[in-house]
């Protein structure tokens, strides 16, 4: 295993929920990934959560490079926030998500599918593209051949 | 767009996030998956994390599946958590986060192995086996063959 060889703050699973591992960020990113929401009343009816909060996450967001904000074609008042290809790229931390609590806590009300209508799952492959088990994959430090500790 | 045909609360990644979404969960369940630590005196010298909250999380995550615990073989005072099935499934999810991490901020300290040495990484796969790009997949209705109000 690897213990403290590494320090927990470099990890980037610990670098990534730095950014989105806030309370409601991650459900803020789903709605706009797979409901298609834009603006800020839109995510506040959809989640309910207050508005200092709301906006904090928007603007974070924003200030981070998950979202870019533009102005409302119609309402120049209004702001719309869309996804960047950074945002986007948080697809399969929701899917995985989706994924356990459908297995876990009984299946949700939705599916994810591609382009020609067929569901899609999250797969766990070797570079071989060999399927590989929850039970073997493991860390190793970046460039080490073998984890010497383990 | 699925918009509000469904409550948001109803939806899986929600219903995960309420087990795992708090603050140092998944980073909890990373040390306990990729790190082999089982004591709480292993997590909090890992992750630095006042008493308290690190006891209400172990707690919370043995009373709702994702650890077990047992005494500790050599000293019955100390408790050691294992994670169950059910916590070894949030496993792509932690890949997911570190995966992304290592792409938009930057390399971390870990890869992932198979047995055999080879890197892994979650694919978006088809039912017919195809890499689906993040692009085209998007969440439909359960039971949807297509979704309506898109």
């Amino acid at each position: 295993m690897l213990g403290r060889e590494y320090p927990g703050d470099s990890c980037s699973a610990a670098r990534a929920l730095g950014i989105v591992g806030e309370r409601w960020s991650l459900l803020i990113l789903r709605d706009a990934m797979f409901r298609g929401l834009t603006q800020f009343a839109e995510f506040q009816q959809s989640l309910g959560l207050a508005s200092n909060v709301l906006s904090s996450r928007l603007a974070a967001f924003v200030d981070v490079g998950l979202m870019r904000v533009e102005e409302h074609p119609s309402d120049t008042r209004r702001r719309v926030y869309r996804l960047t290809e950074m945002g986007m790229s948080l697809k399969p931390t929701l899917i995985s998500l989706t994924e356990w609590g459908d297995r876990w806590l009984g299946n949700g009300p939705v599916v994810f599918v591609a382009e020609d209508g067929s569901e899609v799952s999250l797969r766990l492959t070797s570079a071989g593209g060999r399927d590989v088990s929850l039970a073997e994959v493991r860390a190793l430090r970046r460039g080490a051949k073998e984890d010497s500790s383990d």
